[in-house]
């Protein structure tokens, strides 16, 4: 029997007065007053928020279990400064603690980073050891673009990164490459942004040689890698003319897709051309797109349908499912385990 | 019988006297000294860097005509001023017709812009007026980014670009949306900065309502529309989240993308998700990537064999080899009638 583990939920139904904290803050922000204290939020609002939307869903549609993390599009590290950042991922990540401890089955926590434009990653490497080691979170959101939409931060590749790729790899977990929301208005968040952030972070790497420095280092690449895929004879060539090793030496044994991709023929492209192993089942829901397809009769991001369609073997399907994220989540893994799963 | 019409190739390979004198050309604006004379270049010179490259390969993989404009990469918008922009797009767009005139059942004419950034559009309406009234030429490249890499200029659906749609609607050709070099080091060029611009400008068009205005304005979005297509459902998705029409009437009378995905799962995707009718024969030789692909033996950019392979019937396959490219670019079908063809 297959665990089925949802690598990418969001929450983006956050309880109300979590939210109006945040506005309040960067009010607070932008006048120079006191931000104000953080708002008690019980545990049956916590739970009204998850019961009526991604429970609900995980139960619906057969899944065992979500990792879980603050909605990546409100971490807005563009917004106000390090302390503003810090402050922010802190009640974020305690907000994810918070969910994980009212349903620990079913919710396993990734914590964002106070990432804040200009400064370095120190605040980040502290709210990392104090989401895995304290709250006994798994991984982490990482964010290549803090500044919002124009890409101004250096590449992955460049040693302002190392920091955090060292907390990382001494922690033993791994991080989804995701922006959030764009303060460009050419960039919609989710359907520009993101999906260009996912491309540009992969040749980011296939430009450098960064796991020859981090061999231990591991990235989801989230909305089934943005473009790559879809280019994958681009990128192979792009690497042969560079000068690189082949892309499943050079990047692969680092480098993970999920499964955000809401169409049957995306999925079928993904499982086609990208190995199995490097291919973990997400939905991002409740997220980016909440509709139903006309052409399907059901949810865009109820992306358990696509793989389960897939036309792979047992061995493989349960890799996507299961075995890939207990690979990539180590401290998941330990955690089913002491379960007995 | 059908003719085989590559929408997309640049002259990559222009002659060394001419991208000598670009070099100059930006030292002298930099040092404030008068810019040299443009040099002569000799019909042997061209037709030495086109007989070796372009035009033996159009012969070796079986097309018949290129739709050809100049290198992509070194529009480089971003350098120097608009005097900047417009004496370098001249030249380059003039090299370009001397190709045409040498070689003219094979190539047509695609011009550059002079866009600079903080400029308006009305040299490039000035150039142009000039390369499709009086050198022949049939369409033009619209560079969405001329910043070079960070995406600070208005989204394509604002009225900043307004100038030109008029002049293409009035003129009768239509546009590649494509940028150019990156000045950005975190965005390589023809790996990330060109597929996410695509991605970019897709849902920008999306968000907006642009063709409704411009009812006959016509977009080619290149490299197989960057994600689009393999993110499909997303962009369905959204299409129905931000309650624009089904974007089969929203977008894709006016939106179409090239075959420039280098290997077969990619251009299966395309032909299986995008309609025959916005699918244009595209191979952007000698281009982004020119090696040769260890797992078919095959260059990867001869897209050719590609579209050769898709299950598809005749008509389709007609429709994308040539009949689109006549729809999309009249100026082009009023000449091959002329000819006979």
């Amino acid at each position: 029997m297959t665990l089925v583990i949802d690598c990418h939920g969001h929450y983006t139904t956050a309880p109300e007065p979590h939210n109006q904290w945040r506005e309040a803050q960067q009010a607070a922000f932008r006048s120079g007053a006191p931000v104000p204290p953080y708002p008690d939020i019980s545990d049956d609002l916590i739970r009204d928020t998850i019961e009526k939307n991604q429970l609900r869903l995980v139960r619906e549609r057969g899944a065992d279990m979500t990792i879980f993390s603050p909605r990546a599009s409100a971490m807005a590290h563009h917004v106000g400064d390090q302390e503003v950042s810090r402050a922010w991922a802190f009640h974020c990540n305690n907000l994810i603690a918070r969910v994980v401890a009212l349903y620990p089955e079913t919710f396993v926590g990734v914590c964002q980073l106070p990432q804040s434009p200009g400064a370095d990653l120190a605040a980040s490497v502290e709210e990392l050891h104090r989401c895995v080691e304290q709250l006994g979170f798994i991984g982490c959101n990482l964010n290549p673009d803090p500044g919002g939409g124009h890409f101004r931060h250096p590449p992955l590749t460049d040693p302002y990164w190392f920091p955090i790729y060292e907390a990382m790899c001494a922690l033993d977990v791994p991080a989804m490459i995701h922006v959030s929301g764009s303060c460009n208005p050419g960039l919609h968040a989710t359907g520009a942004y993101y999906i260009a952030a996912d491309t540009i972070a992969f040749m980011q790497l296939l430009e450098g040689d960064l796991f020859a420095r981090f061999p231990t280092l591991r990235f989801i690449i989230p909305h089934g890698g943005g473009a790559v895929p879809y280019h994958w004879g681009r990128y192979r060539g792009l690497a042969d003319m560079l000068g690189k090793p082949a892309l499943a030496s050079h990047l692969m044994d680092n480098v993970y897709f999920d499964t955000c991709v809401y169409h049957q023929p995306g999925i079928n492209l993904l499982a086609e051309v990208i190995e199995t192993r490097n291919i973990l089942f997400g939905s991002e829901m409740v997220g980016a797109v909440r509709g139903i397809d006309p052409q399907t009769g059901h949810y865009f991001d109820d992306t358990k349908r696509y793989v389960d369609a897939l036309d792979i073997g047992d061995a493989d399907r349960r890799a996507i499912f299961e075995g890939n994220a207990r690979r990539v989540f180590p401290r998941l893994d330990a955690r089913l385990k002491a379960r007995g799963l």
